[in-house]
C-alpha cells in the first residue's frame, strides 16, 4: 500500500498527484476512515462515498480561496482530513475534540457551519452575491445530496439562484439515499437521468438527421431550431434544473477521479450557475457499508470484521420503545398513520412502515411538509404521529402553529432526541423544544421518565383529542422489557414520587430518574427530599404545584432544556400569576449557550443535571450558574 | 345589470348556468366587491382577479363534497360569497365578523385554514390520502398562486406528491405577482410558458416532418420515437412539474368562463395528479387595481373613484420610519444589504430597492432562504438586514438559530407586524415572536416605544456585532416628522421615563405609550408610578431590574405578546436566579390562546394592554386572568 496520506497537509499538496496517485490515496483514506470510525463512531458511509469527489474538489478548486459547503455537513470527514485536520481526527466527535460537522472554528477551509439539511446552497448564494459586490472572482461551491434536495429550502435557493444567474457550482452527490432510502418525484427523475446516459448521443443524431431531410419550409425550419434549443436540454438531461436556469452536467462516476476532474474543471471555466450531478455509492469500499448503507450512516464504535456494535445494551432505547408500541397500537387502532422526514430508521418507524405500508409516509427531508400533511389527515379522522427529532421540528414550528394548533387538530409529535444527543454536538441537540412550544396555545407537552410510563405516553397521546407532544431523550431506558398493559395518564397530572420534606424536586422526563439517585444519596445524610415527575409540561399539575409550594420551603426544577422559557419558566409564571411569593425557587437546565459536542454523561455533569448537580442544589452549594449574575 | 347574485345560495344554484348568466354574475360579483371593500378595506386585487376562476371551480366541483383548500386565503372572498356568506359579507374582518381567510367554523366549505403562504398543497395531499384510505371517491383541489409556489414548502409537496401519485388537482393562479412583483426562476419559466401557447402546435409539425424523411436507419427511429416522447413534453409545455410527475394542462385564460370550466372538467376526469395553469390579471376589473395591484393587494378603506384611502395619519408608520432610515444608513455604509421575502412593499424596502438595486435581494416567499442567504453574505463582510413580519418569521425559526446563532453572525432582523395586526386575525398576529426568540443564545432583542428610538434602534443594531432583532408594531408612530441625529442605544440598557414610588411599570415597545397615559391618569388620583422603557428584551438590564426591585413594592411587566416565555417571563427568571423573593409581580400580556381577528385597539382593550388595563393593575383591581386560576 502507498503512504501518501501523511505527505497531504492541505490541498495544495493534491494539485501535483497524478491520477494513480489520487487512486492510491482514495484507498488509504478509505482504510483511515474504517480504522478510525470503528473505534470513534461516527458518520461513515457517507464519507466512505464521498473519498473521489472530495479529492477531485480539492485538486481542482483552490479552498479556502474557493470556498466549498458541504451540505448536512456529516461527509465532510474527507475534507477535514485534507485539510490539514489528520493528526486530530482521533479525537473525533469527542469533548474539546473535532466537531463530525464542518465548524469555521477549527479551519479557514470549514467556511460555513452546517448540520441540518438543504441549507448549503442559500449560504453559497449568500457568499457568491457578496463575492460579486465585492468584484472578486473566487468559486463557491455547494456539496449537497439528493436527499438534502428533497428539503424545501434548497429549492427555494435554486429558484432564486436561477433567478440571479451569478457564478454557483452545485455538486450534486447522488447516492439515492437520504439517511432513509430516498422517496420523492425528484429521486424517481434523478435515477431516471441515471439510467439514461445513452440520451447524451442523441443530440449529434438528430443534428445529423434534419441536415438530410430534402425539403422543408421556412416555417419547419424554425420550428426545428427551436426544437434543436429544446434538445440542447433534452439530450443534455436535466431538464428539472435547466428549466430553473441552471445548467446541467452529467451524470458522472462520482468514483471515476479523471471523469470527475474533467467535470470539476468544466464548471470552473463556466458562467452562471452549474450543476454537476455526480453518482456515489454511500459505504463504497466497505461491503457491509454498501450493503446496510443505513446503518453505517452514523454508527457507534464496532467490529470491523463483522460490523457488529461494540456495546449492547440490556435495555431498549426510547426510539426502540417507540417502535414497538406503535406498531402494536396500530393493530386496534386503524386510524394510526405514522409520519418520517427521511428518518424511518432513526425515528424507530421501520417496523411500522413493513407492518402498514398503506399508513405510512416518508415524505423525505421535509419536516413542513409533513406536518402540514398530518394536518389534512385529521381533517378525515385519521390520527397521524409525526416523528421527527427535536432539533428537526425546528424547521416546522410554523406549521405546528399555523396549521396544526390553530385549528386545534389532533396530531401527536413524538419529538426524540429532546435534550443533549452527545457527539453530534450543538446542530443536533434538541435543547430548545420545550421552549418553542409551550407557548403555543392549544398544544399538551408531555416527557416520559421511563419506557413504561412512555408507552403509557404514546397511548394517552392518541387518546387527547388535541395537538399533544411526547419528547423523550436519545438514551436507552431504565427498566427490563417486561410491560404492563397501557394505562390513561390523566392530563395535566404529576406524580409524587418520593414524599420528602423542606425540598421538592420537581423533575422533567430524563430528569426524574438522577433525581431519585439524589434523593437516595441525600437520605443517606438524613435529608428526605420530596421527588415529583411533572409528567405534563403542558397544561401544569397547579394543583400538585400550589401542594408542593404549601409544603416545602424550597422548590427545585430540573430539565433537559434551556432554562429560558421552559418548564421552570412556566412554574414560574403561575406560582406568579396566583399571588405566591417567597418561595426558595432553583432552575435547573441547559444555560444561554450553545452546548459542545461530547459524551451526554459529561455534558450533563458539567451543566448539573445529574445527580450529584441535584444534590448540590437542595444543599445549596456551589449552584450552576445560568446567566450573568450581577452583585449588588 | 342582471341580479342573479341574490338567488346563489351555495355552489349547486351555479350548476345550471350559462356561460353567458356566469359572465354576467362575475360583473355583478366584481360590482359587489368593490362596493363592500372599499368600506370595509381587505384584500381586494387579489380577490377581483379569481372572479371567473373561482365561479368555474365552483360549477364543475362539488364543495363540500369535493374539498378545495385556497393557498394564503386572501383570494377566498368570492369562494365564501358562493357558498352562504353573501348576505355576512359587509362584516369582513370585523370582531365577530366573517373572517378574511377560509376558516372551518365558518363554513363546511372552508375545508382548511390557511393564511400563510404554501400550505395547501400539503393539506390537500393528506385530505386525498386520506380519501384513499377510506376508499372513497371525492376530488381535492389545491389552489395556489405563482408567488405561493416560490415557497419552499409548496416544492415538498409536489416532490412528495409526484411519488404517491395519487388523485389531486393543482389549480396554479398564474398573475404573475405574490404581493410584490415575483421573482424567480420558477416564475421566469412560468412568463416562457404563457409567451409560447404557439409551441402547442408543434408537436404536430414535426409528426409532418418525420413522416417525410425518404430513408433513415433504424437507430435513428429509435431515437426519433424517444424524441416524440420527450417532444408530448416539450409541445404540452410544463415540463417542470411533468418530471416531477405532475400532469400540466395549460396555460388557461383566468378570466373566460368556457376555457376555464372545459380544462377543469378535463382536470376532474383524470386520474393522479394534475396542475392546471391559469393566467390571471390581479385587480381585474379594476382599472386602479389592474394598474397597482400592489396598493390594492390589501387595503384599508378607500374612495372608488380615485382609490384613495379614506385615512391619511397625520403620522409615519413604523414601516415607513424603516424605510427612509434604512435608505439614509446605507448611504454612507456601504455594507448594508436589505433582503425581503416577498414583501418589498410591506416592509417598507421599495425605496431601498429602487436606491441599491444591488444590495437588495427580493428572494420570494422563502424566509428560510432570506436568513440563510444573509448568513452567507455576512461571511464577507456584509450587513444584511433581513426584513420580515413577526408572523413569518416563525418559518425561519430554525434558520435563525442553526445559520445565524449558532454562527455568532451579525445579521439584523427587522420584525415588522409584531404584536396584534387587527383585521388579519389569528394567522397574522405577532403574537410568540419574544417567546420564539429570546431562548437563541447570542441573539439580542430590542423593541422601540416611539419612531426615534426606533431609528436609533436600527442605528444601533448595526453597531452590535452579533444577531440582532428589531420588533416593532403595525402601527403608526407617535410624535412629528423631525429627528434628532442617531443615537447608540447601550446594549442591555433600559430607561426610566418617570421616577415614582411604590409601583414600577416596565413596559415593552409598543406598551410603554399606554403606561405613560396610565401614569398621567393615576398621578391625577395621587398616584405616582415609575415607568420604565424595557428598550432591550435580551440582554434584560439586570442593574436597573434590580433597582426597580429594590424601591418597589410591586413591579408590573407589559408585552403586547404571549405571557408564555416572554419579556416578564424573562424577568421572573433573572430575579429567581438572584434569589429575590417576596416581591408582588404582575405579568400583563397576550393569553394562552389565538387572538380573533378585529380592531386592534379593541382587542388591546381586551386583553388589559390599553391605559384603563394598566392602570387597574396598578390598582390591583379587576385582573385579566391569563391562564386559568385555582384556588385553595
Amino acid at each position: 500500500m502507498s503512504n501518501l496520506l501523511p505527505t497531504i497537509k492541505g490541498p495544495a499538496d493534491l494539485k501535483d498527484l497524478t491520477n494513480e496517485e489520487m487512486d492510491d490515496l482514495a484507498g488509504e483514506i478509505r482504510e483511515f476512515l474504517l480504522e478510525t470510525v470503528a473505534q470513534t463512531g461516527g458518520h461513515l458511509a457517507p464519507n466512505l462515498g464521498v473519498v473521489e469527489l472530495t479529492l477531485a474538489l480539492h485538486s481542482v478548486f483552490d479552498s479556502p480561496r474557493d470556498e466549498i459547503i458541504w451540505d448536512v455537513g456529516h461527509q465532510s470527514y474527507v475534507h477535514k482530513i485534507l485539510t490539514g485536520r489528520l493528526n486530530r481526527f482521533e479525537t473525533l466527535r469527542q469533548y474539546n475534540g473535532l466537531s463530525g460537522f464542518p465548524k469555521p472554528e477549527e479551519s479557514e477551509h470549514d467556511v460555513f457551519a452546517t448540520g441540518h439539511s438543504s441549507t448549503s446552497i442559500s449560504a453559497a448564494l449568500g457568499l457568491a452575491k457578496a463575492r460579486d459586490l465585492l468584484k472578486e472572482n473566487n468559486k463557491v461551491v455547494a456539496v449537497i445530496g439528493d436527499g438534502s434536495m428533497t428539503g424545501g429550502m434548497a429549492f427555494e435557493a435554486l429558484n432564486h439562484l436561477g433567478h440571479l444567474q451569478t457564478d454557483l457550482t452545485i455538486i450534486l452527490n447522488d447516492n439515492e439515499m437520504s439517511i432513509s432510502k430516498n422517496v420523492g418525484a425528484l429521486s424517481r427523475y434523478l435515477t431516471k437521468l441515471r439510467l439514461n446516459p445513452r440520451l447524451r448521443r442523441l443530440k449529434y443524431n438528430v443534428r445529423d438527421l434534419i441536415q438530410r431531410i430534402p425539403k422543408i419550409g421556412q416555417t419547419t425550419v424554425r420550428y426545428l431550431e427551436k426544437i434543436e434549443d429544446s434538445l440542447t436540454f433534452l439530450v443534455i438531461p436535466g431538464m428539472f434544473f435547466e428549466e430553473l436556469g441552471i445548467s446541467y452536467l452529467g451524470p458522472i462516476d462520482g468514483h471515476n477521479i479523471a471523469d470527475l476532474k474533467l467535470a470539476f474543471k468544466n464548471a470552473y471555466d463556466r458562467r452562471g450557475p452549474v450543476l454537476i450531478h455526480v453518482l456515489t455509492i454511500k459505504g463504497k469500499g466497505y461491503e457491509l457499508a454498501e450493503k446496510n448503507p443505513q446503518k453505517f450512516h452514523g454508527t457507534g464504535p464496532f467490529i470491523r470484521g463483522n460490523g457488529q456494535n461494540l456495546k449492547e445494551a440490556d435495555t431498549l432505547s426510547y426510539t426502540e420503545v417507540f417502535s414497538s408500541t406503535i406498531v402494536d397500537l396500530a393493530k386496534e387502532n386503524h386510524k394510526i398513520i405514522a409520519l418520517t422526514a427521511a428518518m424511518t430508521d432513526g425515528t424507530g418507524l421501520k417496523e411500522f412502515a413493513k407492518t402498514y405500508p398503506e399508513r405510512f409516509f416518508d415524505v423525505g427531508i421535509a419536516e413542513e411538509h409533513a406536518v402540514t400533511m398530518a394536518a389534512g389527515l385529521v381533517k378525515k379522522g385519521f390520527q397521524p404521529v409525526v416523528a421527527i427529532y427535536s432539533t428537526f421540528l425546528q424547521r416546522a414550528y410554523d406549521q405546528i402553529i399555523h396549521d396544526v394548533c390553530l385549528q386545534n387538530l389532533p396530531v401527536v409529535f413524538m419529538v426524540d432526541r429532546a435534550g443533549l444527543v452527545g457527539p453530534d454536538g450543538p446542530t443536533h441537540h434538541g435543547a430548545f423544544d420545550l421552549s418553542f412550544l409551550r407557548h403555543i396555545p392549544n398544544i399538551t407537552l408531555m416527557a416520559p421518565w421511563n419506557e413504561g410510563e412512555f408507552r403509557n405516553m404514546i397511548y394517552t397521546a392518541l387518546q387527547i383529542k388535541r395537538p399533544v407532544v411526547v419528547r423523550y431523550p436519545k438514551r436507552n431506558g431504565l427498566i427490563l422489557r417486561e410491560y404492563s398493559p397501557y394505562e390513561l395518564l390523566p392530563v395535566g397530572r404529576g406524580q409524587i414520587l418520593i414524599q420528602g420534606i423542606n425540598t421538592a424536586v420537581i423533575a422533567v422526563g430524563a430528569m426524574v430518574s438522577p433525581a431519585l439517585q439524589a434523593a437516595s444519596i441525600l437520605q443517606k445524610s438524613g435529608i428526605n427530599v420530596t421527588i415529583v415527575n411533572a409528567r405534563y409540561i403542558k397544561p401544569l399539575d397547579e394543583e400538585l404545584l400550589l401542594n408542593m409550594v404549601q409544603n416545602h420551603n424550597q422548590i427545585i426544577v430540573a430539565e433537559e432544556n434551556v432554562t429560558a422559557g421552559g418548564f421552570g419558566s412556566a412554574v414560574l409564571e403561575f406560582l406568579t400569576r396566583q399571588g405566591i411569593k417567597g418561595i426558595d425557587f432553583k432552575m435547573l437546565g441547559l444555560p444561554d449557550e450553545f452546548i459542545a459536542h461530547g459524551s451526554t454523561e459529561a455534558l450533563l455533569s458539567q451543566y448539573g443535571l445529574d445527580a450529584d448537580g441535584i444534590c448540590r442544589a437542595v444543599r445549596n452549594i456551589d449552584m450552576p450558574v445560568v446567566g450573568m449574575r450581577v452583585r449588588f
